[in-house]
């Protein structure tokens, strides 16, 4: 009854608001409503910020307003900061101002039951009767780079836009996929914490990026959906777009009941789940992490980049494991043919190299001119897809400087633009040595370059052989 | 016919040699026999170490012998770094010295095909009339640093002895495992590369170090045997005695054929493995990561822990997942109970957290007395055999500062203390920026400590999951 039909332009004017208000701004640390303000500033959001508390004439040195009435302009957007039996009487005056959209930070509805719940079902009413649309309720909010919106605990977040949205009903995994995201270079056109989904939810969001323009990658939280029907619909819909990545949870009757807690959702059978979603076109992924694999792979590799490896890494024993793996995930590696293996055996005169695919380059690292050539070589032979390093072992501590890095890093790339394929390279040290941090920083030196110059990199063969695959679904 | 029978003092006077001879010592860069002593001497061994090379009267500064007949005494142990071809007619003098042991670094043997396989056969001959045993060929040395012997490119490992040992065809994995543990403060009473097993192989390792009472856990990386039959009788005595984490690649053909190149083994139908693997009492892992996860779990949670976990989690999404995880893998999340809820929400009085198994204490973190009474709360409930706090999101970046990670690592170890049950953390940052390493350095600081206090720390929560389960196999 209270459904309302997709409207691309109402969610557009709320994640570009150009002007906002904070109900329950404060100057007290310790609460939401003054962590949100600080927040905001930092990120530098740049339309008109109103401020309204009714205790309050100034906060932070900003003139504070008692309420929404009393505001010079009206703002596109609201946002409420305060608890949750507080909300009905804002929602009142959003309707009477015209505002567009109302994003209610709080939780204490749904999820704790049935007086939530009918606190919930008001609010969505008072939303209908006022003709504003709500994110939320218990949610981080939205975060938009280019209007510099951001999510409650994400000052820190990147001000440079990028084609990737999230949508999560976690608001704890929407801020730490979007700041793990910043450093590994992807970046959003939106990410949107959505909670409880009393209003805009799931279907309508991926409605949204579906069609935004801006969009090139969608990623998403799942808990539940109250209409499976749509959500499927808006899946499959998205999906013939632009990849869509979707993590569900709730495969446990443990987890049910956290996320029942979580946001009042009913998580259903997973069998269910996961045999409606195989017909919707989407990637399945599990965890956050495996998200962000995926979203590297698609940005770097491409959609459906091939199943066909040319494994190098060094030592054999890495080869033997990345082929299980590949093997696991329905990849494979091509034998390079004679002609191939004679150049390579010319290349690398030296016991303990082995010439095959998975090609074993040695360990400790063989110098680096005949690692040059023997990678553009390997590199060049049609029967491969993708070239799959793995330097782990290799550059695992310093054992061939910060010099030495560059030049493997300048082979990488170069292998990419001679042969036109795409690279992944694995480059991870779990060596955690808390008094040792320059190997590490020469590592995230080397990836940062590798990732700017359109290579993929995984921090373990497993997760990158897994998010090829997920990228061929 | 040249099986030998399992000889403990055999294995024992190789490992705890007091005296060595490098063979193929080198003073030029470069070359392996340059290498191996410059990594032995960087570690320190403390015997005679003689080396021979017929081209040179000084290496480094040491006097060097033009052949094994020439050395003033008679080493334990002798390493030959020579090529293949070259290593019979030292195998002659060795036999004729009389040496206990020798090590063949050198590839080129069974894994080249038929001429190799002869001259492997040829060595073994030797061996047994020469009365010595040999480790090798192909592969990277032993390390233990009681004698401070090290593997080939193991100048850097831990000088202090431990409880865990090594065995690895890879030597490559064998040395990134061994560098890995030194900062999760795993500690080694061996590490041995036994590359192509021509006389001393898994079976008589496992033996060994079953049998061995420094050893407390074994761990292992396989890729074929010679002998199945004896390998399971060795999988089967061992893991009586103690826990034994065995990985075993050559799932696919293309790993199959990665296997047979580098260490000339075949490696069988994984079918069979599987299934025969599964009556020897063996921990299964796969991957030098799940390994440590494994060994991490043994050593601070315990063999079979318990299934039973209280999940604690900043954000209800870490909780679902968690709890997914823990059902894949067939541990339990139990309630806590009505008595336990109602002392919980006293504490948290804060919509946003939820009072439960998974326990959500909410992200950004809870202020920290409430963190810490809330966990030592929970930590006290009777129904859990475990402590499971995910922190990623809580601390992936400086939201709380040093002291604060601090004081959340002192709860941590209380919670342990009061309740009497393991804990495991998960405490990562995937965070990647070069130029930002403080985070960084402040997590490794709380993983050092969290370690030292018998906390187990794993890099995710799937990790941490996953190395509960199986230790609990």
């Amino acid at each position: 009854m209270l459904r309302m039909d997709f409207n691309f332009a109402e969610i557009d004017a709320i994640l570009n608001a150009r002007s906002i208000a904070i109900v329950g701004a404060s100057g007290k640390p310790g609460k939401f409503g003054n962590a949100f303000v600080l927040t905001q500033i930092a990120m530098g959001f740049e339309g008109p910020m109103y401020l309204v508390n009714p205790g309050e004439t100034e906060i932070l040195g900003r003139k504070t307003y008692p309420d929404l009435r009393s505001l010079p302009g009206v703002p596109d957007l609201v946002y409420i900061t305060i608890p949750a039996h507080l909300s009905l009487e804002i929602l009142r005056d959003c309707g009477r101002l015209g505002v567009k959209g109302v994003i209610i930070i709080a939780a204490g509805f749904r999820e704790i039951g049935p007086e939530g719940e009918s606190l919930e079902r008001e609010a969505l009413r008072l939303a209908r009767e006022g003709g504003f649309r709500i994110i939320g309720p218990n949610c981080f909010g939205i975060y938009n780079p280019r209007n510099r919106l951001t999510l409650l605990p994400g000052h820190d977040l990147s001000t440079t836009p990028g084609d990737t949205a999230f949508i999560s009903q976690s608001g704890g995994f929407s801020v730490h996929l979007a700041r793990l995201a910043k450093s590994l270079g992807i970046h959003f056109s939106a990410v949107v914490s959505y909670g409880n989904a009393t209003d805009i939810g799931e279907s309508d969001l991926l409605r949204y990026f579906g069609q935004d323009p801006q969009t090139r990658f969608i990623a998403g939280y799942l808990e539940g959906t109250r209409n499976g029907r749509s959500l499927l619909e808006a899946l499959r819909e998205a999906a013939r777009r632009k990849p869509v990545i979707l993590w569900k949870v709730g495969r446990s009757e443990a987890s049910r009941r956290a996320v029942c807690s979580h946001t009042g959702s009913l998580a259903g059978s997973s069998e269910i789940w996961s045999a409606a979603l195989a017909q919707t076109g989407v990637i399945p992924a599990s965890g956050i992490d495996e998200i962000l694999d995926v979203l590297l792979a698609l940005k770097h590799l491409g959609r459906r980049p091939g199943k066909r490896l040319l494994l190098v890494g060094g030592g054999g024993g890495l080869g033997a494991y990345g082929a299980d793996l590949a093997g696991q995930e329905g990849l494979e590696i091509p034998l390079l043919g004679a002609d191939t293996d004679t150049r390579l055996r010319e290349i690398l005169k030296r016991a303990g190299a082995v010439v095959a695919n998975p090609l074993d380059i040695g360990t400790p690292l063989i110098p680096l001119p005949m690692f040059d050539a023997a990678i553009r070589e390997a590199a060049r032979n049609p029967s491969s897809d993708i070239l799959v390093f793995d330097l782990a072992l290799n550059f695992g501590r310093n054992m061939v400087g910060e010099e030495g890095l560059n030049q493997a890093t300048d082979t990488l790339i170069l292998a990419r633009k001679e042969s036109g394929k795409p690279v992944a390279a694995v480059l991870y040290s779990r060596a955690c040595d808390p008094e040792d941090m320059k190997t590490e920083q020469a590592l995230r030196r080397m990836r940062h370059r590798l990732l700017e110059q359109g290579v993929a990199v995984f921090p373990s063969m497993a997760r990158a052989i897994r998010a090829i695959a997920l990228a061929n679904r």
